[in-house]
């Protein structure tokens, strides 16, 4: 069986230009990258703007496990899928972050030959938006420290700067840091830390903005820092604004590539599933719905946060509305939620997969109470057995659910038309009554033990004492119609990554609280969240290299 | 009279292919980058290699003054003036820098209607090569401080670190930090430094790379550090070289623009001109002689710096053969250089002239003992009288120098065109005996010596005991062979900024020197050299901002 990377070098591109085509799309209407990439124009969104919207369709899965689920090739092999049935329709996805290609292993977006191609570019600079952002980010953090050198006018309190520098990196030893050492022509000294660019609220803001001056609005609102009197400084009043989108005035145009098959795929912006809100670009996705019939799209992590976050902070910010959501699964992630070794999970265990197919039946019973109808899809490996899929497949149909295999790692777009055809004739028989899961108005700890209650299947929350005094703050700065944006492990529905399954009768611990201004959704973190991750002892840059004929090797 | 940035906004493009078609390029062989910008692709130089060289003209000036001289501006009408000629010809600049641009003013590209457009996007992100060098000096970092943090197995003594982290951005407050605090997770505790992108080592390899596998070579060997008993760590004993390199893998390729007549020009690499060599890539030069008969390059700062690491560094190692140096001076400059102040520089004043030319004299003779034949020009402005300009061309004739005035900053091409036709009748008239100053076998400290008092004009150098001890330690470490690339001020012939015209009677002071083994260079330096800028009280940022029609403003 080839590898994922062989797969992806032996497929031949075609010009972006012909992929655009697809949708209606002239050349003239793309910035070009290359051969093989390209930036959606604003003449192109101005002339598609008040076109019909298409159907949205998000992709999402139980909680991640190390057996793997596969969400995004399903993703990229229903956009493959529905393209194979003649309909119009383009997936939407993230952006991979640079500085983990060096860590653990290489990004790559999907699997088989449902990828998205070409994968180098994609995992490394890309179109540079990334770049831009980390630009933006630490010219925001320059202009604060020049500030407070030139006289701090604004009262600056140096103890209560919440603004970090950032990198695209994995660079442990930037977490912590000390700068401004020397003599007092080099600035004011003062404790720092960097985080990885994606956690950079400049990311969120980047993809949540509608277009430039809603981009110039959310990154004038950024609080940067607190004076000595206690009131938010925002990067408006540094004065940052202008520049910062001046260097975000192409990294805001959505990116156009291919699937393996030759799909249109549009894929922008990648914010932390944490303590960000984990979904691909608004901008994306609304270009997606006007050029499209059908836009499949995903979210981050497992449904417990991603679609969470996809419906009740991006939905609902930017009025979207999607008619059906594909919760993805895979007998082995099933039968690992019900306790099986990662070594065995081969080998047939119906016992198991009755024990872990919990955590999918909560996911289904959540998006429920989205109002939003779910297909359920099994990512299909060759050590699933009829009587484990047969089981399945009645266990979600019980519940109301449809249900479809998808094959697209093995079979590109063929191995999912039958998926797709399932997803179509449940848009066209099934109606979505989509409505966030809290009201704008409830407080922000209401909205916390609702998530926490209804989604995670808590019993109630309990708030340290930090955090309850955060959130006072927060509502007092006049936050407190803020959505609320949970950062919480990804591997659970509780805030505990040892709970598999579907854990009862635990209550989730808010430790602390922070308002993203410029993103508008208030951080409510659970746990310790690592925002600038490490290398390990030998890192994936270690086989990496650029061989005799200018090719890129051992990327992934 | 319009201003460049006008100027610059009103030129309509032609779509790049377009632009290429003169230098014989296809748009197979670009890689676009939007409309107006593309790299020139590996197939390009497989098809080009075995051309014959065209004749390459190297643009350099006086010692800068706050008058001006227009050397880039120059450089960027003499192409277009060539092609008016009929000429097959093309410029080679070198990028500007980002970070510099939200500080005192933009950068730009040449003045008047002799500019390299589309400003906005060269001076911001340009096609990315500024961050994807960025990108891998950090990932050294990361890959230096990773291993001392899994063990130190080379035996890195963190006090002797001497590779550091950069950023494309002024920001004083990064230029002496403290990096690895928190717990052990954290990484090692250690001091830390950050450099303005152009400062990095990384830059300077790139530049003056032939071809990936030269540039991996010389990635491998840049030195970041010194082990507990004294040996050099490398980049390549860190094993960083092939993720490096694939970060470069598309930064290596030059870039072609347009000047606003539409001549092609190819823009690549901008190395510091102080502690690097401060000249446009290696790899662009000789694509641009293999696709022309004329290129016209220029060189960081006046000749004393610029021109003398172009042709004692640049040249020898790229065995590149410069036809012409054109020498570029203004009136206003030599008034200011015999003691006129700036305001008063518009008054005819011819004792003045005669008092300031003395460094444009001495400029004239440090070429010719490079062995090429040189035409002086001025840069025209309004305020030039007629006995002042003939003065000039009298005093640069009496020495065998060709003399012709250039008008490019207001009439473009045409401005150039006579100044085109005397250079090429000094290529077809003069041979160039091009020869470095100095012999690969002298010592580092001859070679400095030989700097100091033949280009210089020095009496002598004296090595401060920290100086001599490096040298000494460079040397034995087997890098005796270097030419040496030094870091003086670029106001004064000396190592003095203040001392204008030809200070005679100094002694040059050498307090420092360290060895960029990548690069293969020694740095010497001569004072303090500031890496990494600072930004002013109401920086250039506060004037940037993107219009309602997604127009950036203000950039200069």
């Amino acid at each position: 069986m080839k590898t994922d990377i062989e797969i992806a070098k032996e497929a031949v591109m075609k010009p972006i230009g012909e992929v655009a085509e697809k949708l209606g799309i002239s050349l003239d209407e793309l910035e070009l990258y290359g051969k093989y990439k390209a930036k959606l124009s604003d003449e192109l969104w101005d002339r598609i703007k008040d076109n019909e919207d298409g159907k949205l369709i998000l992709v999402t899965a139980i909680n991640p496990t190390p057996a793997g689920e596969g969400k995004t090739t399903v993703t990229v092999g229903l956009g493959e899928a529905f393209e194979r049935l003649g309909k119009k329709a383009v997936i939407a996805l993230r952006e991979p972050s640079l500085g983990p290609c060096f860590g653990v292993k290489g990004g790559a977006a999907g699997g088989g030959y449902a990828q998205v191609v070409p994968m180098e570019d994609l995992n490394l600079h890309f179109t540079g938006d990334f770049h831009a952002i980390t630009s933006a980010n630490n010219l925001l953090s320059a202009l604060l420290d020049n500030h407070i050198k030139q006289g701090n006018a604004l009262g600056i309190d140096t103890n209560q700067i919440v603004w970090k520098r950032c990198l695209d990196m994995n660079d442990r030893v930037l977490r912590n840091v000390v700068v401004g050492l020397g003599s007092s022509a080099d600035g004011v000294v003062r404790e720092d830390h960097f985080v990885i660019t994606v956690a950079s609220e400049i990311m969120a803001v980047l993809c949540l903005a509608n277009d430039m001056k809603d981009l110039k609005e959310r990154l004038s609102r950024i609080i940067v820092a607190y004076s000595f009197d206690g009131k938010p400084v925002t990067a408006g009043d540094l004065n940052a604004v202008g520049s910062m989108a001046a260097l975000l005035k192409e990294a805001i145009k959505p990116n156009l590539i291919q699937t393996i098959e030759h799909s249109p795929a549009i894929v922008h912006g990648g914010p932390f599933a944490n303590i960000a809100h984990g979904c691909n670009s608004v901008r994306a996705t609304k270009t997606a719905l006007k050029l499209a019939d059908y836009v499949i799209t995903e979210a981050g992590f497992g449904a417990d946060l991603g679609a969470e976050k996809f419906l009740d902070i991006k939905c609902r910010m930017a009025g979207l509305k999607p008619s059906v959501v594909v919760l993805v699964a895979t007998i082995r992630a099933l039968k690992y939620n019900g306790g099986v070794d990662k070594k065995e999970l081969g080998a047939e265990n119906l016992d198991a997969l009755k024990k872990g197919i919990v955590n999918l039946e909560k996911h289904i019973e959540n998006l429920k109470q989205f109002g939003v109808p779910v297909v359920v899809t099994l990512n299909k490996f060759v050590s699933d057995t009829e009587a484990e899929l047969k089981f399945v497949k009645d266990f979600c149909e019980d519940r109301g659910c449809d249900f479809e295999l998808a094959e697209v790692w093995e079979k590109g777009g063929l191995g999912g038309e039958e998926l797709a055809k399932k997803i179509i004739a449940t848009i066209e028989s099934k109606t979505s009554n989509y409505a966030p899961i809290y009201g704008d108005e409830l407080s922000i700890k209401e909205k916390i033990e609702a998530i926490c209650t209804k989604i995670y299947g808590a019993s109630g929350v309990d708030f340290a004492s930090a955090a309850d005094k955060m959130i006072k703050k927060i509502e007092e700065l006049g936050f407190g119609h803020f959505p609320v944006c949970m950062a919480k492990t990804q591997y659970s529905l509780s805030d505990n990554a040892a709970l598999l399954g579907r854990p009862e009768g635990f209550r989730v611990t808010v430790r602390e609280a922070y308002v993203s201004a410029g993103a508008g959704f208030v951080v409510v973190l659970t746990g310790n969240i690592m925002t600038m991750p490490g290398l390990p002892k030998t890192p994936a840059a270690f086989n990496i290299d650029v061989d005799d004929d200018g090719n890129i090797v051992g990327l992934f």
